[in-house]
């Protein structure tokens, strides 16, 4: 039994479509979020910077008291978890193993599809933690860059998005995959435009599968918070953010992904922001 | 008569299209770029980010000799030209007064559109810039976050790329605009589906026009380099570029910016970054 709080941090303020799926499966934990808006995205810079920024924010999240730390960005974990697993004493999960491990069950023909950001699947993290799992498999990866920016502009079911859809999974739908891994945290609101493309075939959420073995793991560490929310008082704080920057509409697009309201909202500065 | 350099930041290699515009009309000048792209984009920051940012690049440009500062990125010089130039003694130009100039002086009717991204366009920084030079003209600004990924895409003529476009710039047609600026590196590269939306009206690149102020400006203040090209030697360096952090693929899209090998490429720390 553990009362600390679980850390999560992620490049930006995406990652709370994590958090959101960690509220439904674990409603007893506190949750400190570190969203370092100040120097994303991450999928455009090099390792090296992706790395020393993950060191940056889990050190943050270590020095609150985190008894866990969450990766919700992809790219960090990517190419970081490793390194961050020999640095920290904490136990550290990150968003790409749980999905594959998912992925996997769900196949019956071995041939996954993922989609990412142009870092998550140029970097191989996938193909590597797909092939450690199991070395049959046959993954098809593709990036799919502009799916972020049409989240972000609210087009999930403008005519363009069809289109771009099309375009960028139309190759998987071709080579028969049975199974497709959201490996975004955005990529889930466009379920239905991607449905059309690559029909009734299985889906993977990577945050769901994420926030699964995430309760998972904290049973056998015996990490769970023994006081259940109802036993608190109301005024209690269960979730605390803060933001490396706070751009003019963090709140309205955190609150989407969060799916309740943002309070406990403060900026900070980390070493090298 | 003056031998130092010009100093031009921007938060990422997009601004490497200003120099490329600079190169063409100020041959003999010595530059000396830098590139923000740890923190990149800057549209999606706070107004105080970008100004911290602003003040940390221009810092570093005069440490390094520069005789006068250019700010390519829109958003820094959407919010932080008034700021620098109060903090520094070099001379700043920024990239939105030139082309506002410019399309005030094609256009007829003084129904201008600005097209640029989200930030530029809402911070109401070339509302202010056309009013302060003409109170009668009419601006007509459409924030069109999509361009840059598209660009960076490659998809230049994809059928997305026109659709979105006439998503964005339907509305400027429709309240016949008779000049349309474009307010951002990326986007003359898209200069041929947005004309098949707005037309045969007059178009503004920012680029060009504050290419052309600027030479203008050297000489006005006798900056201008006395040792022309042709008296150096070859080996002699003209472009050096800094650049905050080195991505995967940070040379294929900036020598397509720049039109030319970059050459003397060093990744530098900020104090911030």
């Amino acid at each position: 039994m553990n009362k600390d709080p679980i850390g999560i941090f992620d490049s930006g303020i995406g990652g709370l479509t994590i958090v959101k799926e960690i509220r439904k499966i674990l409603p007893n934990e506190d949750i400190i979020y570190l969203g370092d808006t100040a120097r994303l995205p991450y999928g455009t810079k090099s390792v090296e910077a992706i790395i020393q920024f993950s060191q940056e924010n889990t050190e943050f999240l270590v020095s609150r008291g985190a008894k866990y730390i969450v990766i919700a960005c992809y790219s960090s974990s990517s190419v970081a978890l490793d390194i961050l697993e020999k640095k920290f004493d904490v136990p550290i999960i990150g968003v790409i193993k749980p999905g594959v491990k998912q992925a996997l069950a769900l196949s019956k023909t071995g041939k996954i599809g993922v989609i990412g950001t142009t870092l998550t699947i140029y970097s191989g993290a996938y193909e590597k933690a797909f092939k450690a799992l199991d070395r049959k498999c046959e993954i098809l990866g593709r990036a799919c860059p502009l799916f972020v920016p049409l989240v972000e502009e609210g087009w999930l079911d403008h005519p363009a998005t069809a289109l771009i859809a099309e375009t960028y999974l139309k190759p998987l739908k071709e080579d028969n995959i049975d199974t497709l891994l959201l490996g975004c945290t955005h990529y889930p609101l466009l379920i239905n435009v991607i449905r059309k493309v690559t029909g009734d075939i299985d889906y993977v959420d990577a945050s769901k599968a994420l926030g699964t073995e995430l309760a998972q793991e904290l049973k056998r560490l015996d990490l769970e918070n023994p006081i259940s929310q109802e036993k608190r008082r109301p005024s209690s704080s269960k979730i605390t953010i803060y933001l490396t920057d706070l751009s003019i509409n963090f709140k309205d697009i955190g609150e989407r992904f969060l799916g309740e309201p943002m309070k406990n909202v403060s900026r900070i500065s980390l070493k090298g922001v």
